[in-house]
Parts: C-alpha cells; sequence; structure tokens
C-alpha cells in the first residue's frame, strides 16, 4: 500500500509539470484545468477539488518553483557571488523551457492580482537567498555599510529581464557579466546604501 | 471641406486613443476591433479595412508612441541627463494610464511576435533619441572611449521596467535616481566598453 503522501505528491508534480508546459509552450491564456488534467493523467475532479482555478496552479507553481531555487554560490567574492548569479538568472531565462516559462508568468501577472502576488512571492524568496553575499561583502569591507542587499540582488536581474521582456538588447554571457559588474561597481561606490542614490548623481 | 488627410489623421488618433484606454483599463485580451470601432465613434469598416487585426492597432499604437516620445533633456553633465531620463521612466510607468497599458503591451509582445518586433522598435526609438547624452559623456571625458551608449540607456530604464513587471521593489524617485546613478558609476567605471564586463569582475 502506498501513502497518501506519495500520491498526493506525485499528482502535484504532474499536474505542475503539465502546466508549465503549457505555459512555456502556448502561454498563460490556453490554460484549462480539464486540459491539465488529461496531459497529467489525473482525474478531473481531484484537479478542480484541489485547485479549482488555473490562477491556483499558477500560484502553486510559483511556490514550486521559488522552493526549488537553485542554492547560491558562495565564492569568496562579491564580484564572484554577483557574476554567479547573473549567469545562473541568464541560464534560467535563455533555457528552452524556462525561458518562455518565465515570460508566460509575467504576462499572466500583469492582468491577474492573485497571479501577481505569487511572482512576488516567488522573488522576495529568490532574492532573500541571494542577499546574504551582499551582507558578507559588507562584513569583509569589499562595500560600505547600510548597503541594501536585496537592491544589489534585483540590480544584477533587472537588466536580464528588460531584456527578456522588452526584446531589446542581446542576452548572452556578456550582458550578464555586465549586470553583475555593474551592481559591484555602484555598490562598492556606496549607490546603494540609502544615501546613495542621491549623493551619486 | 475638410482636407482627407485631417480626417484620416482624426480617425487614426480616435482609433488608437481606444486602444489604449481598452489596453490601460482591461487589458490585450479584451482587445477587439468591433469594440474599438463602437468607441472611436468610427465605421466598423473603417477600421477593419486600415488595420483588419488587433496586433496592427498595437503595432501602429506603438509606432505612434514612438513618434510621440519626448525629447531627451540636456542639462550638461551625464549624471544630469540619466537622471532626467530615469525621472521620465519613473514618470511614465507610474501614471495611472501609461503604466497599465506598458503592462499590457510587454504582456501583448511575449504570445505575438508582429506585437513583439512594434515593442522592440519602439524602444530602439526611444535609447536611440537618448544615448547620445552617452557619446556627448565621452566627447566631454566623462566616460571612457568604448562606451556602449545605448547599453548605458537601457541600464537605466531596467531597474524600473523589473519592478514594473515583477512587483518587487518600489517604483519612486530613490529607485529612479539610484537606476541613473549606478549607470554613471558603471559607465565611469568603463563596465559598459566591449571589455569592461570581463574586466571589472
Amino acid at each position: 500500500m502506498e501513502r497518501p503522501g506519495g500520491r498526493t505528491a506525485r499528482v502535484r508534480a504532474a499536474v505542475l509539470r503539465a502546466a508549465g508546459d503549457v505555459l512555456a509552450e502556448q502561454g498563460f491564456a490556453h490554460l484549462e484545468l480539464s486540459d491539465l488534467a488529461r496531459r497529467a493523467d489525473v482525474g478531473k475532479t481531484t484537479v478542480y477539488r484541489r485547485w479549482g482555478t488555473v490562477t491556483a496552479v499558477v500560484t502553486d507553481l510559483l511556490a514550486e518553483m521559488a522552493a526549488e531555487s537553485v542554492p547560491r554560490t558562495e565564492t569568496g567574492t562579491l564580484s564572484g557571488d554577483l557574476r554567479a548569479n547573473a549567469r545562473l538568472v541568464l541560464t534560467t531565462l535563455t533555457d528552452p523551457r524556462q525561458g518562455p516559462l518565465f515570460k508566460a508568468v509575467i504576462a499572466a501577472a500583469t492582468c491577474d492580482d492573485a497571479t501577481a502576488a505569487a511572482l512576488r512571492g516567488f522573488y522576495a524568496t529568490r532574492v532573500a537567498e541571494w542577499a546574504p553575499c551582499v551582507t558578507q561583502a559588507v562584513t569583509r569591507g569589499e562595500v560600505p555599510r547600510g548597503t541594501d542587499a536585496e537592491e544589489v540582488i534585483r540590480a544584477v536581474s533587472a537588466p536580464l529581464y528588460y531584456r527578456l521582456l522588452t526584446g531589446t538588447g542581446d542576452l548572452d554571457e556578456t550582458t550578464a557579466d555586465r549586470a553583475a559588474a555593474a551592481a559591484v561597481t555602484a555598490a562598492v561606490a556606496g549607490v546603494f546604501t540609502s544615501a546613495g542614490a542621491t549623493a551619486s548623481t
């Protein structure tokens, strides 16, 4: 006999995998619970009872993506850590499945509040995972005290997401390394301290 | 008697205004040619003959937005110019009509190639409008020769678009000024030269 937790977990994994497939291949507009049940080979009733709405599936998918996010790299320097972060974001956004999936989820979030909240939760988890590399750099004296660690992490991601979503500029290792280098340089100069934004211009 | 150009221009303005309203209020999925004709008080046949598809209307709207983009400010320093640029992007993205409109168009571009191409065209125009402030800074000796002017302009916008689309972090003047300050600091340090991305980390 199988433990109920095992079956529940398998159903969830199958439905979320199907949802990711549809999002990556066709976008948010094509997500339907009955189609997900068919693709996941799970009873329709189970899917309707457990999630109820397409939005709930996307929210759950984002929660799973946050939980599975790759642990941060520790290289011993801020520039090494942020470059690793930039390369990880690049790998994700240029992945043939993950890139379109992120585009679809971000697009869905622009017109659905529950998805937008789930997306914010996902990025909060990702940023919190990587922020310690900045606070450690503060401790090591690489960047000034008062540096906003989360802002630095977001600064590394921003140019890569900007390219993914606006289609302008390349999305390659040069761009990723430049995003990391720009964030390090600005952080060292104190731009990410509370006074830095006004003081440095 | 009215010149045909006058009427044609008025019809276009009315339809594009209606399209902008629908995009800002309800998103791309709710755009319909017959509804636009009704809102713009223009004959359905005219709208179908002139644009034919919803995508063509969005493409035309983006062309008009590019043509109407505010001329750049010239302050005499790179930091002044980039701060003005960041504040302009902020004003646009936090505007109650423009912000949702940009979200809707970017979301539409994630699942429609023609819209994506029009969006790239829009940003190419915007970036080209502002890039001279960086080339002038090179001439003045503020930043190194070989600085990629368009990359610097994109670096200023990226953190603001990242916030708009992921919902993480504030979208305020501090963020705008910090985006400008980070871009200036990185540009001065040579991060945006072709060798800079690898050399600075």
